[in-house]
């Protein structure tokens, strides 16, 4: 089995302005940085243009495409608006199919209010296994999200995430690992 | 209490090429104008232009807004992908919010499987709870929807769904009434 | 319109041993009984004795059903058990169906962790809406509920909770006063 | 990596009398017989007598606790109750909890309706992901069943569900394969 570190990009579900959650972003980046089993790269869902006058594969963004299609995990970093997901990441998703299959997902919540964006997550669980996504039972929550990070759009409380972020990631680097052994070697 | 007609918008929930769900839509109109208590309005997600760099109500469109602020009830086409909502139908009902608050809503599911979209259904129901909405508890399945119209865009087995839209048009009526009732007259 | 109170029974849904959720229920019906718009009664699921050989209106309990049937609304304390309902608190609800048309229901969420049960909540709306209930758009949440009682069973902190009752109860009167009103005068 | 069979029970997830989900379950455990990659034996909730007076871990029955503990995967068949999960089922998943981390299920809905317990696998998904078991994106639908079987209890449309109940194995066997795969040689 292979021993090449997993491809595990980092989508930011939301193009909102003021988003708080592009600081949850860059924070799981850089920590990610600091591993040497998994390398990882941004998806803003803000920055891929995609048609807003159709929807599902027929308007695939082929960098966008290209990149799922590489990895062996995501994370998805996703707001809870109304207790769903936001619109834009899931009009995203949509555009690819194939991509995804047998491959893992951790599902990062984030919320302005006191419960972490544990409903955003809930709802996208059967999306997620939809798709052929296998979804981590470990969860990132962000919990009052405007009160989290300092000016500079830093964690204040930056080792409690940590040890949350690492416990996360041993999760998503064993399913990862799993399912490309998987991929790689068992026959369906 | 008023006798005027219930206003209820029909939304057509996704602006993909080639959709089917624009016969639903079409056969659902045009059904409720043969009502005469209850007055209705399409709302195509395709045609109201909001923008795709940010996310809730300060994207508003004050005529989808005044919309539902005037409705007393709402129909909401959704077509299933991956088992969840489109995209841009979310992007949309997440602009508002008062707007909702204590109205009636009625999901019909779209799918070109045998299932009836009844996962986007289930998918829609903490969304519409948390905007306010009453999901009444009859839903509109159209199920295979491909093979449901003919080449004029026409209901082939017409009559099976008037008795069942006859049934969930009652049922919505009735909440709608209702919820009429006490928006106007119990205090809050 | 009538004004008689409201009845609105508080189904207690675990009889798991050393239950928080009885402290919870104390602490609920205790503040109802401070209302003369609303009479209320526990029913606890410990107590009612249906068969497990056997599921469904078969085994219906017959002073559960006729409570369900003389009630304006419902207040279902949930705990959450592995982001799901207690099995024996759907065992009986799954006993009655006519009883809970077009009445309210407001969902407490109970939790030893940091999300207040908010899971649980997510997966009985579907329940909820099938039984023909509406479920309220304000919930209660306890959550780490082991923290929250003294030696007693009393709250700790009781005006915040008596805050949030306040606003769950008000919206729960509002639903199941304009219900009752749909019952009793709008035509189906 | 040990090619020996993998076990995966069959869990028939109601008491209901006159279930049709004894014929299901009676279908897929001769036809899984038939396969020489993997041992099953039928779990029956009716059977299995866990106390109603708690909930949870300190009600675990030893029989069941161990059968899941040697299990690679699990299919569970859920008659769908109210557009939820049987309560005696979820009375008994509860009552288990490291036995299941990081092995496969297979859902199997089943309905006296059109839509084959969509809503049922629907409403399960929160709860195999909580329980640490990783669900397949190829489910089982049993739909109208009181119309699939004959007095004898044998399919009707037998080579339909064979064709279905295989392509449903060959995923849920993969996914066994890689977790065993997992569990044994991929340090956590």
């Amino acid at each position: 089995m292979t021993n090449t570190p997993l491809f595990i990009p980092v989508i930011l579900g939301t193009p909102r302005q003021g988003r708080q959650s592009e600081h949850v972003a860059k924070f799981i980046v850089e920590q990610i940085a600091t591993r040497d089993d998994v390398e990882t790269e941004l998806i803003d869902v803000r920055t891929i243009a995609i048609p807003t006058n159709d929807a599902g594969e027929s308007i695939k963004d082929p960098q966008f495409s290209a990149t799922v299609e590489r990895a062996d995990g995501l994370i998805i970093i996703a707001p809870e608006y109304n207790h769903g997901y936001p619109g834009l990441l899931k009009h995203l998703l949509d555009t690819c199919l194939k991509e995804y299959i047998h491959k893992a997902v951790g599902l990062c919540g984030v919320s302005a209010g006191a419960f972490g964006g544990t409903r955003v997550i809930e709802n996208l669980l059967p999306v997620m296994r939809e798709l052929g996504l296998v979804t981590i039972f470990y969860d990132l929550n962000f919990t009052n999200v405007q009160d989290l990070f300092d000016e500079s759009g830093n964690l204040i409380d930056k080792q409690t995430y940590i040890r949350r972020l690492d416990k996360f990631m041993n999760e998503l680097v064993w399913m990862s690992t799993v399912l490309r052994y998987g991929r790689q070697k068992v026959n369906q």
